[in-house]
Formats: structure tokens, sequence, C-alpha cells
């Protein structure tokens, strides 16, 4: 019958790769039937337990390692445990050949143009490495996972602050000057720059574009929380700028896990500063249109690939941004009676304009708590339930609508008002009738400019090319679908990018890469066989990896 | 000095225009300066306020009518309110010219072909009127907003049952045979069926197919809320079924306000049962491909016209549903090492498959409590922090999904697996060495489909072809790419479609329009002016709209 033993080793610090090469050496003992070598995490834990080898009714926290043998009999099971020292030292003088500096600092002095440092530590011991080295002044690749939120947040404030990348945590991928960093794919170079809050993203889509031939200049992962809230995308909005002042790069592609619809906003504005075409395919966000001035929006990772292939193709001269146009000052008052056009303007113009207020229901935009009265950007559906009580629908009765436009005109803060207007049977026998005098006088003042999306044909009883003309005639800027007026607000009440702290400087990706890899060494040989320079750090966690003697140093230090 | 009188009036009832005419006779009497007649709801008391009309310290409940008139002196003001029944009994007079029925059972003795009722009475009395119509074995186009969630579901369910439709609540447009009911626009006929959960969505884009020479069959408008979590898309699911058998409807155009998510993945169900293309666009809902077997997704309502009116022109044999493909029971288990994959995977799937579990964060999928065990369909990131605490990437070490791979393939309630591969530096040197055994051990039983998307160039250490010809060697379907692997996925997995009750009739849909309108006259007269056959109910609310007496009514009835 099959024997079963553990132990529980608290205060040590052994790397994944050593714990994965002790388990399988312990199983390879003779008559040992299976081992697990793990930290007890719960999860792992759980994994234990599905192989039948977590042992009943065990203490141990997520920090502990814990060795586990199942064997054929006793005697196999303890000899085993007794050999765990013996097979680590074994393992660790393997290891041990050429000459490594344990330190960051000792890794500077072997290889000074190093400017990028890898950091693949367990989560833990991460943030305080990469600190150290943004502290050199150098671009941090962070691969390590679990490392929390408020960390992420406070490095990327460091880095943005010193003109330098930190890209992560979790940041599978990275190709920088022709060399991949983690984990990347061999693709050929060219005119695509990739930017990416998502590791197998860029990877797939640098491998669709190689396979359509084309070509990757730089591709720059993020970490996949990049493009949430609480970081906003700093990581992103640095390399939409470095990648739009790259001149090896002329379209740019961008990935993300599902983002947070206000960084994605601030990252339109970013991307739509630059004078490059920029592919988007954010996971889960839809689409505000398909193209948006320079913006193109993919819904998946091939098409991604497909549409940066397109468009390299492409005349540069066709893209860019609208740098023509004239940015309009002041908020945007929408007031429409069509519940839909309403919402279909609000996905669109959410992506660009903040704060955006409406008394729909739509992600990101605040709802108005009085429908009555507007705030910042607004867009209203005249024709909601709590307008309707008692009260014809605005598509037939104007006086509600009429009333507010008065009301938003007269008000300094506003820079633009938007209407729709939508003919056919059932709806008011005429409406350029009243509302053409009502954007005249709103005009009259200041000529505030007045938008109108008008739905209708030439056959409606109303007749759509007389309507036009008689609110064009009042200086209405008139179009014929919702979306067109959504490109044209685009253009004309995007966002100032907000671009964080000193550029990074194109040099940095321009020079041969070098680098230093703090963690796993199969990193720093895959740098090797991709010929760059680099240096690994024989790095071991302060204190042995001990947390309470850590602690102890921690105070005595601070 | 300007002087301000009020009344409140209880229990009356006076529909929308009559409101709108006295608040005009009102204030164009002599030495009135402005008047107000409202429902006295939050909204209104608003708005009076903004233009100075509301009086102080009023006490008014919603469902009171309040008369409100500013007169240049009290005199003026007094006389103004002491007018108000003269006026509107003048205005009653003016409008009752003609006999017309005072109630549906009337109506239906005088036009016993008419199969349609329009209701567009307030809110508060709008369900009873729809339910008498159903019952009575009618269609019903209701208008009225401000009727609750339960009248919709359960009116729905009375209607399905009855094979009859119930467009609404809140139902703004349709065209039936070429005639438009309550909002619509005139278009040519053609081609193009639409069905909406949106009505100015599904006017606009009538509207543009217009502009583009096509041509619509019918336009079914389904109500705001249907594709909402508690009505479950009740009316579209029935809509789409008669579009589908409609020979006069070649592409089915399916707009809506943003859906809940599940609702959608029914929808697609049953819009994939369709031998016709269907071009979706649902507002904020992230299109889960370009297109999908026979659905084409689009971005905004312009779009979704172009769309519709491109395939049109398409032969129809190149679309329809992949009814060839043989379909796969079971469950579907993905084990990734990508998360970016996992997520384009899901978003992709959860439009079709549910229940859907995942280790990760995305709207409408389930999230596993318990990430080492699998649930239904799951798709799990196995390179999640949960996983890699004092572990390896499994992009590097396969040995948790080898061992969950077993684990899957075990369960007979499981009828396909999806692994992602990803190549590359960094990566494992050769996952096919430790994955094809694996492959070919799950399928040595019963020949488990397996599907694997392999991400990996020609240049990368492992080759990309050498890794998919052993990988297919052992019976593996491989893609290149996520999306391809989504729409195989989506063709062999997809939900059976769930029609509610019996068909709708569809002559019915071909028969002439005719209908009996209660509520807002200007929908009658827009009948009569487009040639259809329609009576009108001089519909007055039971107990002449006092609620305390209704409720009475209600308990001697009861």
């Amino acid at each position: 019958m099959s024997v079963s033993q553990h132990q529980v080793r608290s205060g040590v610090y052994f790397d994944s790769v050593m714990l994965m090469q002790l388990q399988r050496d312990l199983a390879a003992l003779p008559e040992v039937e299976a081992a697990g070598v793990v930290m007890a995490t719960q999860t792992n834990q759980a994994l234990l337990a599905q192989s039948g080898l977590l042992p009943d009714g065990i203490e141990a926290r997520p920090d502990d390692l814990l060795i586990v043998v199942r064997a054929e009999n006793e005697g196999a099971a303890e000899e085993a445990l007794n050999r765990v020292d013996d097979l680590l030292t074994r393992r660790r003088s393997l290891a041990a050949g050429e000459y490594r500096p344990r330190s960051l600092e000792a890794a500077f002095k072997q290889l000074p143009e190093a400017g990028w440092v890898l950091v693949s530590v367990p989560g833990k011991y991460a943030a305080s490495v990469a600190r150290e080295a943004l502290e050199h002044d150098r671009h941090v690749f962070l691969y390590s996972d679990n490392v929390s939120l408020e960390d992420e947040v406070a490095l990327k404030a460091l880095a943005a602050g010193r003109g330098k990348l930190l890209m992560g945590p979790d940041c599978g991928t990275a190709i920088v000057n022709g060399v991949g960093l983690g984990f990347a794919n061999r693709v050929r170079r060219g005119g695509v720059g990739l930017v990416g809050a998502s590791g197998t993203g860029l990877q797939a889509v640098s491998v669709h574009l190689h396979q359509l031939g084309v070509g990757v200049s730089h591709a720059l992962g993020t970490g996949g929380r990049d493009l949430s809230a609480e970081v906003g995308g700093a990581t992103t909005t640095q390399c939409l700028d470095l990648l739009g002042r790259d001149p090896g790069t002329q379209v740019i592609a961008l990935v993300s896990k599902p983002p947070d619809p206000r960084t994605a906003a601030r990252l339109f504005a970013a991307a739509q500063a630059l004078e490059k075409p920029v592919v988007v395919n954010l996971l889960g966000y839809p689409p505000p249109a398909s193209v948006l001035g320079n913006l193109y929006f993919a819904t998946n990772l091939k098409e991604t690939a497909t549409l940066a292939g397109a468009l390299l193709a492409e005349d540069p001269a066709d893209s860019g941004p609208l740098s023509g146009e004239e940015s309009i000052q002041g908020f945007l008052r929408g007031l429409f009676s069509g519940g839909t056009l309403a919402a279909e303007v609000l996905f669109g113009l959410r992506a660009v304009l903040t704060p955006l207020y409406a008394n729909l229901h739509v992600p990101s935009v605040e709802l108005l708590d009085d429908p009555t009265r507007s705030r910042a950007h607004t867009i209203v559906d005249l024709g909601a339930d709590e307008f309707t009580v008692g009260r014809l629908h605005p598509m037939i009765d104007h006086e509600v609508r009429l009333r507010r436009l008065r009301q938003e005109a007269a008000d300094p803060e506003v820079g633009i008002l938007l209407l729709d207007v939508v003919l056919g049977d059932g709806a008011h026998p005429d409406p350029a009738e009243e509302l053409a005098p009502a954007i005249a006088a709103a005009r009259s003042d200041r000529e505030l400019p007045v938008v109108v999306i008008l739905i209708g044909t030439d056959q409606d009883p109303q007749n759509v090319d007389d309507q036009e003309s008689r609110l064009a005639e009042v200086g209405a800027k008139v179009f014929r679908d919702a979306g067109s007026a959504v490109a044209y607000l685009n253009a004309h009440l995007r966002l100032n990018p907000d671009w964080p702290g000193p550029p990074v400087a194109l040099e940095d990706l321009a020079a041969p890469l070098a680098a230093v890899n703090v963690g796993l060494e199969s990193f720093y040989l895959s740098l090797v066989q991709q010929e760059a320079r680099a240096v690994q750090v024989n790095w071991r966690p302060p204190a042995g990896g001990d947390d309470k003697m850590l602690a102890i140093l921690a105070k005595l230090k601070g």
C-alpha cells in the first residue's frame, strides 16, 4: 500500500525552476510513485488534492514550501524526504557555472550599457527589484505576476517621472529593436509598432502580421492591468507617444484585455494626437465606430493584424489626425427625441468626451440625477419615460426641447448643441418651422455651433431635402446619420492628450538591446541566443526569503 | 407685477393632446403671460420651475393635473383658471366629429379584419388595453411608455402563447406590409426585413437603406426593453422567426439598445438557425467577430444598412447557416496558457455558449469559484496569478495543463477540448513533444475532439509548421488564430434556438394592413393617409380616470 509523507518549510526561497526540478528529482527516486513540491497556496493545495497528494489536516501558509512524497512504502517516502537538501545542493552546484553578479548594481557595473532590466522574481519581491532598476534609470520589463495594484501604480509614476518604461507587471512579451523579451515570437522587422496590455494578444498580432508578410518595428507590452481605472493606461500612453515619434513605425496597433472605459477614452485622445494610423482592439470594448479619424477599430486579433497590414500598404498621407479641424471650446449639449440615436452618439462620444452625462444607462457615462438640468457634456433623451407623462413625444411636440434649447444656448459654458430631427408619418408635420427659428436665435449672439442629425427620406411627408436646407439656412451643420455626426464631433471636441512626464528617449529603442535579467534564467538564455548582450543576476531574496527576518531588517533600516 | 395662480385636479383624465391644447389656449388669453398644464410628476414640476411657473409649496401627486397661469394681474389669472372647463368642452366638441366606437369590442365589430391594435393611451392604462386586444387575438403595437416591466413580461407571455406579437411597450415604430405604424419613414419596399428593440434605430436603418436604393420588407419594433434579462428577447425572437419564414425578406437586420448579454446569446442562436444572412447591431455589445456563420456584425446604424444592402446584392446561396456542420454534444473545456487568447475566445463564445465559466472577469461569463475545477462550459487561463505562485508559467511548464487535460478527458460530460499553444523565445522548446501524446491519450477512448490554437512563426525556435503537423497527426484540429477557432466552435457548439409558442402566421404580415387605434389620434390619421383601413376608438379610462373609483370597481369585479 502506498504511503505519503510530507514536509513544510517556512522562510525559505527557491525559484520556480528549482521547485519544478526538485519535484522531478523526487519523483524519479526508487520506489517513489509521485511527488509534489509547491508553495502552499489555496490553488496549489487544491491541485495537490486532485492528484491525491494533499496530506490530511495540513497546516501551511501560502508562503510555506510544501513537499509531499508518495512512495511504495514508509521507508522509501522517508528516504526521499531526507534527500531533499542533497538534491537542492546538487541542482545549485549544477547551475553555478560562470561568475554572476549578486546585485543589480554589480550587474550594471559589468554591463553599463544595459538599458533594460527584466524582472521575473516571485511577485512579493518583484516591486522592490523593479524600483531599484528604475532608480538606476533603466527601463523595466516586469514579467512577475502577483504584484499588487498599489505597487504597480507607484512604480509607473516613478517610471513616468524619469522618462522610463515600467512594462508590466505580468508583462509576458516585448520585442525591442528586434530582440524578444520574455515570451516572444521571431517575426520579421517592419513598419507596424505594437502596444499591448496583453501578452498573448501582442504575440498573436505579431505572428499574424508575420504570416501576412508584414513586419514589426517594436512590440511593447504594458502589463494586463495597464488599462484599468487605477493605472489609467500610464505605460500604454508612454508607448503610444514613443511609437508615434519612432521613424521606423508607420502604423500602430493597440491591443488590450478589457479596458476601463474612461482609460480607453484617454488612450483614444493620445492615439488621435499621433500622425499615424492606429488600429485598436480593446477586448470587450464596443468600437465607437469602424473608423474615427486616424483610429481603426478591429474586432479580433487576426483582424487587427489584417487592418494594420492594409494601412501600412496605403499612402500614409491618407491617414493621420484631423489637425486642420478647428477645436470647439465648451460643453456639448445634445437634446434628443430618439433614444437609440442618443445611445449611438453616447457610445461614440464616451470614447472622447469626459465627463459625459446622460439620462440613459451607458457604462462610463454618468447618470444625470436631474434630467431637466445638463451638466458638463450632456446628452439627454427627451423621449424618455420621465419626460412623457401626460405629454406628447418630442417628435410630435417640440415645446420641451425648444425651451431646453434656449436654456442651453444661454449657458456660457456651452460650446456646441446637438439635435436629432426624425421625420416620417406620426412625427411633427414640419420640424424646421419650429426648430429653425430657435436655432437661429441660439446662434444670434455668439454663432453657437449647432449640429443636427436629420433622419428622413425624400418620400416622407415633410421631405428631408427641404427640411435640411431650411435647417442649414440658419447655420445648422446637418448630417443624415448619427455616425457622421459622431465623427464630426469627435474631430472638433476630442480631449487633449495627457502625456505623463518627460518623453521616453527614442535612442533607448534604437540602441542595440542590452539587458540585465533578474529571475528566470531561460529569459537570459533566450537573450543570449538572440545575440543580445545580457547579464544574469544571481538573485536571492533579502534575508534569504525569511519574512520575519525581513521585517526586522526593514525596521532596522527604517 | 405678474401674478400666478394654480389649480390641482385629482382623478381626472385628459389625453396629452388635450393638455397641450389647453396650455396653448390658456397662454393665448388676454393679459396671460404664460401657462403650464401638466401631470404633476417630479420631472414636470422641475420643468415648470425652470419656466418660473411652479407655485411655492405646492402639494400635488404625480397623478394630479396641475394647471398654472401667470398673468399681468390677479383678475386675469383668476379669469383664465375659470375658463378651463369651457376651453376643454370646446376642444372636445371640436374633436367629436364622426361616430367612434367607445370600446375595442365595438371597434372590432366595425372593422373585423383589423389584425392590429395600436395602443398609445397613458402608461398606467396601457397594459389592460393591450391585454384585451391580445385576448381578441390581435397583434398589438404598444406605443405607450411608462408600462411596468412585470406587465411587459406578462403581456409578452400571453402574446407568445397565442402566436401574436406584442410590440412594445415604448415601441415607436413599425412598417407592416408597407404601412407605417406610430413614427415611420416612407421608404421603398424591398428585401431587407428589420427587427429592432429600438425605435429611432429602426427608423434610421430604414432611411439609410432607402438612401442606398434598397427597400424594406417589414420593420418590426419590439420595444426598448425587449432584450433586457427579464423580457429575454421574447418579441424579437418571434420576429426573427417570422422574417426568417417571410418569402419577401432576403436579408434581416437586427438592431437594439444595449442588450443583456445572455439575451443576446439566445437571439444569436435564433438568428443562426435562419437560412438568411442577419446583420446585427446591438448597441454597446462588443461584436464577438465580424462574421459568425450567417451573422454579420455592424458598429453603427449606417453600417447596418450598408452591410444589409451589400448582402442583399450577393448570391443568397453564399450565406445561410452552416447546416452541414456536425453538432458536438457535451461541454467545452478550454485550457489556456495565454490570458488574452482565453479572453478573445470568451468574448466570442459567450455569444453562443451558456452557462460559460472562466477564471477571468468577462461580463455574463460566470466566475469559477474554484479555478482548479471546471463546470459546464469552462475556459480557464492557467497562466492566471493563482496558478503561478512558485510555479513556472504554463507556456514553459506543461505539468498543470497536462494533468488538467487528463482530468477533463476522463469527464464523460466533456464533449470537446480547446488548447492554445504559443511558440517563440522563452516558451517551452517543444510543446508538441508533451502535448501530442496527451492529446492522443485523450482521444484514445472516444475520439474526443481537440481544438488547438497555435500561435507561432516559421522562424520561431520550435517551428510552427512542424508543431502543427505533429499536433494534427494525433487528431487535433489546429487553427493559427483564435478567431478561426471561435468560428469553428460556434458552428459546432451553438445553442438550439428557443422559439416561444406557436409561430406567428405569415398571412398576418401579408394581409393588407387594417388596424384599430386606441390613443393618439395622429396615429390614426397617418394610417388613413397611408390608405390603410383603420378605426379610432374614442377611448376614456375606466371610472373616468378616477383612481379611487377604479380601485373600488376592481374590488367589485374581483
